[in-house]
């Protein structure tokens, strides 16, 4: 029986089907739950086989804000998985995967939705921990980065995302989405440390764009100003933070200023990533994600780095998570 | 003859109409110029009187990002302000304030963006320095702060948005629109410094509306999840900032962040006062805006503080630049 992996993102949902013979293939749907989370159960049934699987799910996406609770997201993303499958597959071949790293079935989910609240995490941690019992896991996609410490086998990470965000185990910055602002509201420029703009102008895919990190097709997000993934435009929106624009000033002063941010973003990896390593005693790390190239750049100095894709391959490193939910759920269909 | 001050900003345009006898009326449009600049022309049509009247006119809406350059943005604007009013008044009727105090017609406005560009503040500084020849003259609107240096009568600062950013003269945090991820990366909550996160879940107007510094009916911009602008919406709000909801944490709880918010934004206000405060000597300071109670509370023990609320109306103080465009003409017509 073929099993997919989802994991219903705030801003992505991305989908792992493993075959009988283990064969891996992953898709990327862009879809914004903030404002399309009525498109969820039609991009579900899109993306999946014609009848006979199973289905693991994580998620994140309860936090939007279309969604009032947690609860609320919770109930509402399962019943949108339910209506999704309902007429291909029992309901007992779904299951969900919680923060404990256990499948439960969807309608335990809906009474504990905080057993199942963004717990895509852990399920990578469940695959990484089978790569080095003793490490810190660090996925940077799009909006977020996971920094999760793994000691003995054990994932000792926290279990919910408020707790995640006061023990440095979730940094709010991604490759993609992250307003420049959140970096930091000064930065050197000619000199002098410049106030810059709170508008939403520029983001980090921005930054990843101007500084080489990835390439344009990978900057899946829409930009600020609905305009093009290209290093021009990217330079033309970076330029505004300084309320300024490429008449005023050079491409080359344009490239300074992304500079300025990349160095403030590489510091607040290392920094978070620092008080894990202290607190734990750890200092191998495993990277995944859109941002491997950038977490690279702020941790190899410090750390041992190995990285997903290295260890697999780059489509298990952009969609880590939903694959490692299919894999957890294939290996314990095997034994 | 009347008059009509125009002031066309990124978020909200006002206007204000004196008429011969010196009497104002204020009227403010609520017109995100990033995505509905097309709505201009009409909006300036249904805001004006039937004939026989001069405009004078301010803009900033040119930085929005519709607008590749500040001169496509200048020159759109323009168009826009011709197109509003070419069946009602002869062009010359319609003069543009430059940022170094002079009024000049829309075709040279035309022909020199730069000095049209962002003069609002010039406008509002014309007239401060009426009431006092020595202070800092502190704006701070639903989006930005203007802080203007007044000595011996002259307006110091600097002419453009890039060199007011440089110079702490433009603190991009107004009392509304501000994205709470600007104002820190990190807060206390429950004892520990706390990673936050970088989505539009939360922006200044919902810290205002908790700390009891504006009124509902003062939140005149969207806020981030589409809902209302009540203390209970805007508790929800502030709670997803650290991931959570009003389920996991106490209202107590939510207020404390909002504190944590409002102890940043305090701070930022004051550092970047006292610094031009320090640069020329100065420690009178003349505030106005939608966010006066709260410029109040960051620099009252530190500075001489009179608000515009005070010296003229509420009215004025909400749509300063565009009443004292419209007065400095008033009073030039009458000289």
């Amino acid at each position: 029986m073929k099993i997919i992996g989802v994991d219903i993102g705030g801003a992505n949902t991305k989908i792992t089907e493993i075959d009988e013979k283990g064969k891996h293939n992953i898709k990327h749907v862009y879809l914004p739950m903030w404002k399309e989370n009525h498109r969820l159960t039609e991009v579900l049934k899109n993306n999946c086989p014609e009848s006979d699987f199973k289905v693991a799910l994580v998620m994140t996406a309860e936090l939007a804000d279309s969604y009032a609770t947690k609860e609320e997201g919770v109930v509402a993303i399962l019943d949108a998985v339910l209506e999704a499958y309902s007429d291909k597959i029992p309901v007992e071949n779904i299951e969900v995967f919680d923060t404990e790293g256990n499948f439960i079935s969807v309608e335990e989910a809906k009474n504990n939705h905080m057993r199942v609240s963004a717990s895509n995490w852990r399920a990578t941690a469940e695959l990484i921990k089978e790569i080095d019992e003793n490490c810190i896991f660090v996925d940077m996609g799009s909006t977020t980065t996971d920094i999760i410490p793994i000691k003995n086998g054990k994932v000792l990470a926290n279990d919910n995302d408020l707790e995640r965000l006061m023990n440095n185990e979730l940094l709010y910055i991604g490759t993609l989405r992250t307003p420049l602002s959140f970096l930091t509201n000064q930065i050197n420029f000619r000199g002098t440390l410049s106030n810059v703009s709170s508008e939403y102008f520029a983001i980090t895919g921005d930054v990843s764009i101007i500084m080489g990190k990835i390439s344009e097709s990978d900057y899946t997000c829409e930009t600020a100003d609905g305009k093009s993934t290209s290093l021009e435009d990217s330079l033309i929106r970076i330029s505004k933070v300084l309320c300024t624009d490429l008449n005023q000033i050079s491409k080359e002063e344009a490239i300074e200023i992304a500079k300025e941010y990349y160095e403030a973003w590489k510091k607040l990896i290392d920094n978070n990533v620092s008080t894990v390593s202290s607190k734990y005693g750890l200092k191998n790390v495993i990277i995944t994600g859109l941002g491997e190239k950038i977490l690279t750049d702020a941790l190899e100095s410090n750390y041992n780095i190995k990285s997903i894709t290295e260890l697999y391959d780059k489509d298990v490193s952009l969609a880590t998570p939903s694959y490692a939910v299919a894999k957890i759920m294939y290996n314990r269909l095997k034994i």
